[in-house]
């Protein structure tokens, strides 16, 4: 079906190009001085079309939260009562989702959101309680992990659900990406990458433990992906 | 078990080090005045080791082969009679293997090996119907695929299961690993990216056809990946 997606201008060339290699039609906002869901609500009222938004509905956390689902089912397959598990986070669809399944199927299990530092609004809004703001809307390499405050929908289970959060550097997450590289063989996106750099790091303590995380998304451009690489040498 | 790998001197930095880090002992030779059989039946001799050759051994192409019993039970699932599979070939041990699977279940699908130009020894012999050797031992990126000549438990079998080879420049394979990277997120190293840059190319025809190709290995240096990478900005 047609497709219009609102991206951030600053979103990678990769994700822009791929996006409308896929057919659909890309509309570019600023993250200081537009309101993406104000373009998205006017883009719908004027086509017709179904707002579909990036993670403030029941659906699209649950729709996530089935990555929860298999994690659990393929621990269990391999004998394993899971510790931890840990997604990473911008305005909490994914790991509110993957914490409600986990949760239900493994209730001994600890569910924890990986945020860059300087856009922890989750970490701080669980550790107080209530709703908290990032003081910046853009300067981490996490281009997908930047949204302001937890969601309306998401913050209530994340209270409910979610351990400490896991806060970790621009550098911890390019190290994570080429231990990922190396290791498994993934591309993954910095923002893909701060829960494995949380456990590569320690603040997500794995050392005896039966740990998972999740590697969400591979949009990295070239020079991003060329610049993880470099701070190692073979 | 203890193990010891014999791995020619010129092999990827990554991959020796990666091997040493899983705990086995690395005896580096070099290509061109070396022997590995040679230099692997004399340290088994000495220690009492048995020698896993690298392709030349029913058991060797036959557990290889599994992947083709995956590749033809994936595509089954998914309602599709597959026309081409194609696998990357050194001494032919994966081709040849995938090839004994993949006939014996889809006998109308085609099953070729692909190799770097210049080290095309098994397509020159399956054209000849006899065993050809190439003229160089070294000099592709693709250092997996640089055995001088077929096998001999593979390739009568190439020879009764095997259509025309596939043959690829490094600079077709370093696109095919860019394409790998952007489009699959996937780390592929030069050798296990002949088959796919056969597809790009066209060398191997794809459109209107169902095709499956095995990119197989990820064992590639950082300034290597990095020069694929470079080949396209974004």
């Amino acid at each position: 079906m047609k497709a219009t997606i609102v991206m951030p201008a600053d979103a990678p060339a990769l994700k822009v190009a791929n996006t409308r290699a896929s057919g659909a039609e890309v509309v570019l906002y600023d993250r200081v001085k537009d309101s993406r869901e104000e373009i998205g609500l006017g883009i719908a009222k004027k086509t017709g079309a179904t707002v579909v938004p990036p993670y403030d509905h029941p659906w699209i956390l649950t729709g996530q939260g089935t990555a929860g689902l298999e994690i659990v089912e393929q621990a269990k397959a391999a004998g394993v009562t899971l510790d931890a598990v840990a997604a990473p986070c911008s305005g909490g669809g994914l790991s509110t989702g993957i914490a409600l399944a986990v949760k239900g199927l493994s209730p001994s299990t600890s569910v924890h959101a990986g945020e860059p530092a300087g856009f922890d609004d989750l970490a701080r809004s669980l550790a107080t309680g209530t709703k908290q703001k990032n003081d910046k809307l853009s300067g981490s390499i996490c281009d997908a992990l930047l949204a302001p405050t937890p969601g309306d929908v998401t913050f209530p289970l994340a209270l409910q659900l979610l351990g400490p959060g896991l806060v970790v550097t621009d550098e911890e997450v390019l190290d994570a990406m080429e231990t990922a590289f190396r290791e498994y063989k993934l591309v993954v996106e910095p923002g893909g990458a701060v829960t494995l750099a949380a456990a590569l790091t320690g603040k997500l303590p794995v050392k005896g433990r039966a740990v998972a995380v999740v590697c969400s998304g591979g949009n990295v451009d070239h020079a991003t992906f060329i610049r993880a690489l470099s701070r190692r040498s073979t």
